[in-house]
């Protein structure tokens, strides 16, 4: 499919018991960079350095000792996630904006900023706070090669930060455009439902999947991140990326 | 006190019976410029543009409908608020990195970025984002000069944004050190009570009064935003505000 780098995550479902599976077929198929979603296994990563595999760690909650922790593992690049991103997000409130100021000068990591981030502007604060590269998730789902539903991509483009709606859920908080399923898990958050009660609502990947792909947004759900007020139309991802690294 | 200018809010307490009083009083007094905490009333703009005071309007909830009609009221210069601000927080979770993109180009003043602006770098990468200008708060309370508790300034250099604790109160959320008061309204947050008990729990004036002038960590909370991380010694504001320009 391609003769450019790639990366690939070994944690693609919260089956964990895949993801001895995934790390042998990644290392037998030399896929060249790998993502750790904040596992931060000292086996799995050795067997990547042996192999000689870059791992890029991202933490889901971004903090001091899981940064260090990934250092020691020889991680080789470190993903900071402020709370300004989509979908599901960490356990503590911290915008893309501040995140980083606990870690520069003291992670001897590239930081890659994650959250928020889909314009060239957004791109050169990431740079100005810190970063040294950016992680971008939002921007890519309204691009035309992305299987997203067209929907999903024309509400993005006609939305900003304002209309999304934000709840509790397991494992802390997602975020989402105003479906219904979403006001629904919104209005359970704000009469004091557990977190379990809406996360069972959400219904995890179906909710997704009917929100993102299908465009079902009477029983789907579609995370995206702050970014969205910058996205203004539907770009190839070419475009995209040529316009955030202008 | 001083001979330089100076701006003083016309909305000093929850009265807003004091309010007429306040904006005769800061006409009289030649005050040259006045915050509007976002009561965008037609009127009191009237008496100040009349008189040629400036007007600072900082809207508690960003949105282009309230920038819009604070432009069209006379306003001189917005400030926006993103959610890494301390204290009494916007409805919106839009993070002081996403806030911005919303407005820029779509309303015609000055715009100044709040919330987590605390060190050289936040503030070039405020500029970055499309503010001409930044609105700080919680670097001024690590001062010297600052009637803040020592011990609050203390706790402020040992602190990062990950210790800080949020919950919904009373219009939408608070941020703020974890104080016992602080933790038990975190608890009552995550146990689904209501904003309206949580509030009275708060005890507003005097909870802040005891967290933040008298350093009562069991009886008070303190107010402080997600730009703590890049405070680390109590400087005198002169300092502070060289560092933050240069």
């Amino acid at each position: 499919m391609t003769d450019k780098p790639f990366g690939v995550p070994f944690m693609l479902s919260y089956d964990l018991s895949l993801i001895p599976l995934m790390v042998d077929l990644l290392i037998d198929e030399r896929v060249p960079v790998v993502l750790d979603n904040g596992l931060l296994d000292e086996n799995i990563y050795q067997k990547f350095k042996t192999a000689g595999t870059k791992i890029i760690c991202r933490l889901p909650n971004p903090n001091l000792a899981d940064a260090l922790k990934a250092q020691k593992l020889g991680a080789d690049i470190l993903v900071l996630t402020g709370f300004d991103e989509g979908g599901t997000l960490p356990m503590k409130e911290v915008g893309s904006f501040s995140v980083l100021a606990e870690f520069v000068g003291k992670v001897d990591l590239p930081i890659m900023l994650a959250g928020g981030i889909a314009d060239k502007k957004a791109v050169q604060a990431a740079l100005t706070l810190g970063a040294e590269g950016i992680w971008v998730g939002t921007a890519f789902i309204a691009t035309k090669e992305c299987r997203a539903s067209v929907k999903v991509k024309q509400w993005i483009v006609d939305s900003t930060a304002n209309d999304l709606f934000l709840f509790r859920t397991e494992p802390y908080y997602y975020r989402s455009l105003p479906t219904e399923l979403a006001k629904q898990c919104f209005q359970m958050s704000e009469s004091g439902a557990s977190r379990a009660d809406i996360a069972k609502v959400m219904n995890a990947g179906t909710g997704m999947r009917l929100g993102m792909l299908e465009g079902d947004f009477e029983n789907g759900y579609v995370s995206v991140g702050n970014g969205i007020g910058a996205i203004n139309r539907i770009k190839s991802v070419q475009e995209m990326i040529d316009e955030l690294m202008s």
